[in-house]
């Protein structure tokens, strides 16, 4: 028997949490508020088949290796998706990455090692949690509240932090957080980024539902905030996707980063993949150039907002007084805590026997010790399953509180 | 500014070595027998854009995140593909992967750290030096003969080797390897197989060309004599591709492995990409379901023996008395060795002044102090450019010979 030894980051690697909910999905009749998916019912299918189509308008080229960098038509393309939302960029400067997760990774792989402290944003994103977990970073809390990131009491632990332990970088979902749907003011992002400059951190700005905004709430992204600020020197990283306004399945996100940054990560994407699949980065760039982006945006938003109104309304009339929310003006979460302690094991189980799933507080906390939270996905479910699904919390609600 | 700070391990990152070579490629009239690249001629372009097109049979699912593990339907197909090949296997123990590149990062997360022997087949495919490197492993090299990997001497080293020295993962390409063309006999994988047994190491094999064979000169896997020779307790990580017979665009590869490391290497690939491109993953399963894949196979196989042939009978009639090489029996690439010592440098300059470029020796050596080698591929040129390029070299040749 050959022995099977793992290196020490990997030796007790536990999963993604969500993953670990996908057995309860089988379950006949349940209602998930669990996913992160977006809604396939606003996947512009015709637009993407005729993208399909053209990937093929040269062959040689579609079915060849690309440049590491991604293919020059998604490159330009991107570059104008960035302008759009505010962000100065040329084409040379967008890394194609396979989904904005490995651009993540790539950021990780060059800037963390062991011992390598890091500041998360918290409650936090579980993959970025995982990631940074498995690369051995010493990930240090910075908390949220109803605004994002609590920029003034990040800057407190930094002027207290000793200085080994300030960090390399800071990971932050400024628009419409994952998992709780706040927008970052811009006030806060000038001070987020003044503090980057001062104690010499990039800050990773993960961007995927920036455009995913309700009632024209969004503000630019952090990146741009940045480049106003310290224009060359802009210590913020941005990350971004495809993944949730036009299809998961195409995996395409990507960086923009500054030259040496970039080179290193190219470099090490050489060895994660060599490049992104150049069909899915044709069909992305074919999809982007059909002029079908904006409106199909505009319906998804719509229909999101539609989603979030109706799951809380009917949160607020299932279970009033015992829920605790900040109504998102954007994305696809709903970040809900509770007016009193509750058991949570008890209630998770109570609401899988009621048909109903969502993923529990716990997930977010990298250094555990909290768990009085639920994140709620309202992306996927109809307004009909939203009801009733809030109906079905309610009645696991009901009597899992801990007596004070 | 932000002080740039990197890891150890990519602190001075050199890149690929072939891509170093990209600027001579402008080069107007230039024949290059430098690159890696499957034919884009032998590409099956109606085949797959009818595959391209049934993507879209079920919008819902094409479009979505896809399990870690992959699309059932590539899974399937995958796995009879290996069966095909001589390997006992079932859907569930494929781990799709983006590109074979991505099942060898995975490897290499998981079992190395820095300082971990791994033992590298030499001359090796530069690709995995550079993964070996970056994530700080202890190289040793392994040499090869006209037979692909030497087991004999291999034998011998890891007998001398003190414990600590005994590498984790062994890598070879057993079947016409990259760059030497070799197809490891059947008695030395047995022997393989044995070593790895007695000493408790894994044989990464990578086999993106085993099915590239001239005159059914192909034998199965090594990964079949593991598992034949130890059942479950199989020491052969199998990777392979469908870069090099179908379309490198695809970036799709797979993994065959134990459970366990599978299990691990799937909680990797969720923090590096959750998933490989859905889109790419089901253009790839109904490609292989529409029954082309063997006849454009076999059409493959006898235009790159044909193009083998043109440029072995080439370098003969143009550089008699200078080359060695062994005439491949399958794959993309002739390795080349010189009957007189030769100064390199002045050898690739002659050669880019003449007009045809090829991959110089040295970046195949992981620990460098060898360089007396090229590696020529015939995969990419048309017969008369491999014979005007052999005309090149020939009198790039001529009058660089170190005098002994």
């Amino acid at each position: 028997m050959v022995a099977v030894e793992f290196t020490s980051a990997f030796a007790n690697p536990s999963g993604s949490p969500i993953r670990e909910l996908f057995p309860y999905l089988s379950k006949p009749g349940l209602i998930s508020f669990a996913g992160g998916y977006p809604s396939p019912s606003l996947f512009d299918v015709e637009g993407l088949m005729d993208a399909g189509r053209r990937v093929f308008d040269d062959p040689a080229a579609a079915l060849q290796y690309g440049a590491t960098e991604g293919m020059p038509a998604l490159r330009e393309a991107l570059a104008q998706l960035s302008v759009v939302r505010g962000i100065s960029c040329e084409p040379d400067q967008v890394l194609v990455t396979t989904g904005s997760q490995q651009a993540f990774d790539l950021l990780v792989r060059i800037f963390v090692e062991p011992g390598t402290p890091v500041y998360l944003e918290t409650p936090a994103y579980p993959a970025a949690i995982q990631a940074l977990r498995l690369a051995g970073a010493a990930i240090h809390e910075s908390p949220v509240d109803a605004d994002g990131l609590d920029v003034e009491r990040l800057a407190q632990q930094l002027e207290e932090a000793a200085p080994a332990d300030r960090p390399k970088l800071l990971y932050t979902v400024p628009s419409f957080s994952n998992p709780c749907g706040t927008l970052l003011p811009q006030s806060r992002r000038e001070a987020l980024v003044d503090l980057a400059l001062r104690y010499g951190f990039f800050i990773v700005e993960d961007d995927p539902y920036g455009e995913l905004s309700f009632d024209d709430a969004g503000v630019p992204p952090l990146y741009a905030t940045g480049q106003n600020r310290a224009g060359e020197d802009n210590p913020v990283l941005y990350l971004s996707s495809l993944s949730k306004t036009v299809a998961p399945a195409l995996r395409v996100g990507w960086l923009l980063a500054p030259p040496d940054v970039r080179r290193r990560c190219a470099i090490a994407k050489q060895t994660s993949d060599l490049c992104t699949a150049p069909v899915a980065q044709l069909m992305a760039a074919h999809y982007l150039n059909s002029g079908r982006y904006p409106a199909n945006l505009g319906r998804t938003c719509a229909e999101y907002q539609r989603r979030m109104s109706a799951m809380v309304q009917a949160l607020r009339d299932e279970a009033p007084d015992t829920l605790k929310f900040v109504e998102p003006r954007g994305g696809m979460f709903l970040w809900v805590e509770f007016e009193q302690k509750m058991d949570m094991s008890r209630l998770f189980q109570s609401a899988v026997e009621n048909g109903v799933l969502y993923v529990p507080g716990a997930a977010f906390y990298p250094l555990g010790g909290r768990d009085q939270a639920m994140r709620l996905s309202y992306a996927t479910p109809t307004v009909e399953q939203i009801q009733e699904g809030a109906r079905r919390l309610g009645r696991a609600l009901a009597g899992v509180a801990v007596p004070s």
